[in-house]
């Protein structure tokens, strides 16, 4: 039997019950839904998820994509995989019915990735990463180009890519250099440049691969304001839209490998060593970053889901362990004549175990309400479609860094609970602490993130989505002041939510005037945030706990939310205090810190 | 040129100035030895750890050891390293002149092993635990083991181990269940059982393996007081004490494969599977548990230490990164057409360049600290001896435990400076996060050093080691407030410092009689208790670097200092706040939670 990797209740719990998916289908964009077809989806992906992609973890890691002769190899199982996505219809299953599409909402669309991502996380980015691909395609192309490429995609033949950093450009993509000419055909460039760490960038389980590329077409503007968004695909048809496919200047140059998430494989490409690289512009010239932007803020959802979905998989892995191992006794029963006890009853071993609990299914509903909010901005209009679309802008960086970098201290105690045997290859905890540690690096660093929360996003709007965002919290502390088991809790939060509203206001007021001091602990900032708004997705599921315990009040999966909900609050949101302590010091020891002084 | 792996200027300063190690000789058994022997030690530590351990280092990663019909070969290098260790008498460096050591402080041994440590943790361990297995044989053992054993251990061909966990005993060393038979050969037992996880536990390096073996007499008491302490060899002597070397029915049934630290083996033994395993009793029958723990308190400051070195080395791996990867601008000078800065000039950067040296020179300072109060416990008497036993032992779990812990924390700070490069292969900082991982488990997990500490050390002797450590960290802070730029830190550490004899008192008054309660929050009593030792190891460092200051206010070095104990003053010490709120909370959380909630 496949060992279990996730929580079939708690999605439940989680799209049912606290956000009510459902309610979608009074959009007409979303009426042909309702919990039965969900229920279709998240079983879909479960079948997948366990009958082919679990099973392709351990060996998938093992065995290594390999350069070979200009061609990466990656593992065989793929090549079902694959194909099953694209026959399945998941690579477009978000997008309009018209164009193949199922037109499932973002948030059940979220649950399946995160089924397939805790299954075998580098198996699930392939279709991850097609999808995104033909996303921008379908979004800002020209019908051409959708014709040459969509379905292609769609069917999982081709491969989608995004290719954004250079060697000399990371975080800082301002900087890039890759370079498009224009030719006498409109809209077909000659590309040149190379492109780094690009996710399946190259493999042999497709036909082709589409990289969706960052270029400065040359003679434009300095800067960000001169990147443009192209279509560079592998192989290009010999007559432009038709006939056979022939190399268009790709070159494979590199492989990098990895500590984790070793399965996809991570490609350094050269464009136009030969002067024939053909790249089909996306939309107009000099608007890709904006353009690679709004495609990225799904990306980033989808990474810190990434986060939740490994550190579930390590959850359940050391509770099964914990539930199973005998080691030691009781503090009040150390009578050496008794047998050992399992490990599951030590305080320690709960404390670890809550840890992660607390961390993966509070991050699930962040990311969860995140996708909720893609939904209604998406079916909404005017002032209240505002509201969503500014309240997802403003979570976005805390939902890709709050669940990446806490599920590497989450698979940390999963790896723990389980001791040497953890740090064995026997079992796959330590793979998931490995793998877990790509999510705070990859779409953006948290520091990253954290300069654009606190110099961009809190303050955005005039300071509206932050006003919105404790709206939605006021909201549901007032509905837990309904119950007698949650009201100190939701008494708690709001303190908290005070205190980070007047440490926001306290930042603003001394650093002013100095951005360099405002945003120096930004990366701080970004953590207080995070833990606020986990706390609030705790607080919002004990509500929908309270609800059937007043029923039912010995149900075990409503208690374990509670104890988890009250887990959350003594143990990390009281972290708010010293995360705003530090935050309001005057000492500026990083700013001071000269360089030969390391 | 190899790269950089630790500072020997902050060595120099540790021994030198803030412990003045040379002060030792004015006691006879160090007498021989002052600052220009102890440099010489350290000159040849230097040379072997650059020359011989640290090109070795990545090799010994990607070729793991294999078992090999019932033999483990491990890197062909290490034959060398192993000869080496041996020929310049590394292994009994610490030992009397007598026994053909050099009396060398264990504070400079200490000192020599962090430098070995930091250049290849696999291959540190070897010599390491060969002098743990010589250091039990030479204390307890009879003269004829001594005479069979000891200087083939010295000498480096053979390999000593300690072999204590087995299947159903990790934690729990009362539970394990190999036994030991009378022979009509005192002193001679035929053992059988099995061990697990034994490091350097085999290997074709060296011409035999010498097991310092926990089992229990048949017959003998339950539990831990049934423990005896054995020498079980891989290979005998044909005559007992002399002809040539037969086998000894100790077989090598398998090897782990490891997340990191993959250059050292770990064996899985099955003794006596043909009933011929000889086994020789060291010391007296049961009191193998008390012998072994003198050995390992030792080996947890050595694995304290560990941490470390690993996070050295990948500090100044992130360093030199930082030093040389420009990306981004500057936040007050974003101007594109100038070239992008050196990623050290970031302030989140430097951020994390602080946390990695705050937690490698506070957590080396305080296990060099530890060991100081070993060679005066060795060298002094009555009154003082017991005060610095006591002290040691007080400190032992914390010495151990946080620099393990937080070792985890830093190189993965130093995998995040260098982004996406960190987290390939073509950089060492991946592979020092995976090998940093082993130490919070390894001779005794950190929620064990937890328990010990809270249920025991705190309170041992009626509080009075807590009062001696109590006393030490006021001399440093009253000397801080002889100073105008320290005197706040020292404010702020009484203030600690008094927080949490505060809160140990109330645990102790709230749940004196409930240990399962008292014990519960253990691991984050001791987080506490850490962070507090390493700020007294901050402070202290800081009243040295001021002294120096006074005569030269520029010098970079104590500049670094000071900041880097402000850094830690700042961000960490802050935290005792919220960890003390935790501990004194009624809500048991981890208690009341049911297991089938999970």
């Amino acid at each position: 039997m496949t060992p279990q990797f996730y929580s079939k209740r708690n999605l439940q719990f989680l799209l049912n019950e606290v956000f009510n998916t459902e309610s979608l289908n009074k959009y007409a964009y979303f009426k042909d839904h309702d919990n039965e077809t969900f229920a279709m989806v998240l079983a879909s992906a479960h079948q997948i998820a366990d009958k082919m992609l679990r099973p392709l973890l351990t060996v998938m890691d093992r065995q290594e994509p390999q350069l070979v002769d200009g061609q990466i190899r990656i593992h065989e199982g793929m090549r079902d995989v694959l194909k099953k996505f694209g026959d399945d219809g998941w690579i477009n299953a978000g997008f309009n019915f018209e164009e193949g599409g199922q037109q499932i909402p973002a948030t059940v669309l979220s649950a399946a990735a995160f089924i397939f991502q805790s299954a075998n996380y580098s198996a699930s980015v392939f279709p991850f990463l097609s999808s995104g691909a033909a996303n921008l395609i379908r979004s800002f192309g020209s019908e051409s180009l959708k014709n040459i490429f969509l379905q292609n995609i769609y069917g999982g033949a081709w491969q989608g890519t995004m290719a954004l950093t250079e060697p000399d450009a990371g975080s800082s993509l301002t900087d890039i250099t890759t370079s498009a000419s224009p030719t006498e055909n409109e809209g077909v460039f000659m590309i040149s440049g190379q492109k780094i760490y690009i996710s399946a960038g190259d493999h042999d389980m497709c036909e082709n691969i589409v990289h969706l590329m960052l270029t400065k077409i040359k003679g434009g503007p300095a800067g960000a304001k001169g990147i443009s968004l192209f279509v560079v695909p592998k192989h290009r048809f010999e007559k432009g839209v038709t006939g056979k496919l022939i190399a268009n200047d790709v070159a494979t140059a590199g492989i990098y490998h990895k500590m984790g998430y070793k399965g996809a494989p991570i490609a350094h490409l050269i464009m136009g060593a030969n002067n024939d690289c053909e790249g089909y512009l996306v939309g107009e010239p000099h608007q890709g970053l904006k353009y690679m932007f709004q495609m990225m803020n799904e990306a980033r959802l989808g990474v810190g889901l990434n986060g939740v979905a490994i550190a579930s998989a390590a959850y359940y892995a050391s509770l099964a362990y914990a539930q199973e191992r005998p080691q030691g006794r009781l503090i009040s029963d150390k009578d050496v004549s008794k047998p050992q006890v399992q490990i599951i009853k030590h305080a320690d071993v709960k404390r670890m175990l809550l840890f992660q609990k607390a961390i993966v299914e509070g991050s699930l509903s962040l990311v969860l309400q995140c996708n909720m909010y893609v939904d209604l901005a998406k079916v909404t209009i005017g002032e209240e479609q505002k509201k969503y679309e500014m309240l997802l802008d403003l979570l976005t960086p805390v939902a890709k860094s709050y669940p990446s970098e806490m599920a590497c201290h989450s698979t940390s105690n999963a790896v723990q609970i389980l001791g040497g045997a953890g740090y064995t290859t026997d079992f796959p905890v330590e793979q998931y602490y490995r793998e877990a540690r790509i999510n705070p690096i990859h779409e953006g660093t948290t520091g990253i993130h954290g300069i654009t929360m606190l110099g961009r996003n809190v303050m955005q709007h005039n300071g509206k989505s932050l006003a919105l965002l404790s709206e939605e919290m006021v909201t549901t502390i007032r509905i837990a002041s309904k119950y007698d088991k949650l009201k100190p809790f939701g008494v708690q939060l709001s303190k908290m939510l005070n205190k980070v509203g007047a440490t926001t206001q306290s930042l603003f007021t001394i650093n002013g005037a100095n951005p360099e001091s405002l945003l120096a602990d930004a990366t701080l900032y970004l953590e207080m945030f995070g833990i606020l708004s986990i706390g609030w997705q705790w607080l919002l599921q004990a509500n929908f706990a309270q609800i059937e315990l007043e029923k039912n009040p010995e149900d075990s999966f409503y208690l374990g939310k509670i104890q988890t909900m009250k887990y959350f609050f003594e143990y990390e949101l009281i972290k708010i205090n010293y995360l705003s302590e530090r935050l309001l010091s005057e000492n500026k020891v990083t700013i001071d810190m000269k360089e030969d002084w390391f």
